[in-house]
């Protein structure tokens, strides 16, 4: 007979684990990988925080390898799933929030169709807490009403169509995932004649490999060159970011040269 | 002789307290609090938070009234600066993120005009996180590439006119503060075709109280009405709607309908 009481019940569980600083995670977030049987983390995912889990509890490295999303993909929904089956509470630990293109709905979806109970809980997204900790607003009363954020990688690998129209609009634009097609993205905006609006670019932003470069498009891949900037990193653009410290030397320095 | 140790610095933390729930504050949140010697908490904030700033610190409402804005954030600054120097540590504690319509980088900058040093800690954004607790993602591969996040009152009292632009994008379109004009909300998108995309209103996300209205555009005024929804709530409009539980019955109402 079985023991009844020591027959875990599966369940699922999304996590946000936040931008990086393992101290940017929520309560709620806490108390779930407390109780993890299974922690499932990605490549993002601060490895400290697997210390909140018990030590017993199975931790599972799934970050994907670019070019291989979609094998990948599916096989975090299995392995989700089998361990669920087989071990209780699994805790899908995502970097960011779970629902800004992390693909967090389809692993719902997926454990739906297994009758695993499933639950998401929000973590502190990039794409607004990383310009914050920059001390730059996504929005600001006289600068910007609102903000679009577009994946700069879409499931085909390229910029989303989406860009191409928010380049066009007063939003402030935050592209995630958009680094290695900066050339094109400063393009698209200055085909818009929005050759000198101010851009961030910020690498690992919240943690201890954070770097930031700042300019206006016409310049920001240059600028971003010489600071050594790579993956990950998200960019910003829009009049807010004038709003950063660095930003008025770059503004006097243009002033001075549409003077000459 | 003023005693050394005794006299605190001055020190401004701006600190998001999420979007209602009390477990959904970041672990850095806590630890502000904890060291505050003063809050300063908004309407929309969770009051359980309080219990993480020690007893004996001053804990100060300032929650605006409607209508009476601009003396309020200049009432809020100065409250803010003085306590800072008169207590020490001030924890300005807002509702979802501080950066997100909420102002704080014009805190920020009051108290970068006294020299009193200022951080902000990111909280969990009611545009991303509300909906998601509802399950319905921001983005979602195949319908949604982006969101667009716009506030429904300006510092003038109107529906921004970025909202105009987001009606006619593909990106999934988040309103806060925008419960009051639904129906000029729901116009501007029925004047781009858009009478059947998929709407849901959220009262009180994360709490207690929370309430949900689901349907498609042309609808959705008799029916948060109906549900007796009220502020504060925010609106997602958007395919992505669609992936929440009730709406397959309402769209096979409308489909009903249609084939008549």
């Amino acid at each position: 007979m079985i023991d009844q009481q020591k027959t875990k019940q599966p369940q699922i569980t999304l996590v946000g684990a936040g931008p990086g600083d393992a101290e940017l995670i929520t309560l709620k977030a806490v108390k779930a990988l407390n109780t993890a049987d299974v922690v499932l983390y990605d490549a993002l995912v601060n490895e400290e925080l697997l210390a909140y889990a018990p030590t017993w509890a199975v931790k599972v490295y799934v970050g994907k390898r670019s070019g291989d999303h979609t094998h990948s993909q599916e096989t975090i929904n299995k392995l989700m799933v089998d361990y669920a089956i087989n071990y209780g509470h699994v805790v899908r630990l995502k970097g960011g929030d779970p629902f800004v293109f992390g693909r967090g709905f389809e692993e719902l979806e997926y454990a739906a169709s297994f009758n695993i109970p499933a639950q998401v809980i929000p973590g502190i997204s990039s794409s607004i807490g990383v310009p914050e900790l920059q001390h730059i607003p996504v929005t600001h009363r006289g600068l910007s009403e609102s903000f679009w954020v577009v994946t700069g990688t879409t499931a085909e690998g390229k910029i989303s169509p989406d860009l191409y129209d928010a380049a066009k609009s007063k939003a402030t634009v935050v592209v995630l995932m958009g680094i290695h097609k900066l050339a094109e993205i400063a393009d698209i905006f200055k085909n818009e004649g929005k050759g000198k609006l101010p851009v961030a670019v910020i690498q690992s932003g919240s943690t201890s490999n954070e770097k930031v470069a700042i300019d206006v498009v016409d310049n920001i891949v240059v600028t971003v060159k010489e600071s050594n900037i790579t993956s990950p990193a998200l960019i910003i653009l829009g009049e807010v970011v004038s709003l950063h410290s660095q930003f008025q030397a770059i503004r006097e320095f243009y002033d001075f040269v549409d003077t000459k």
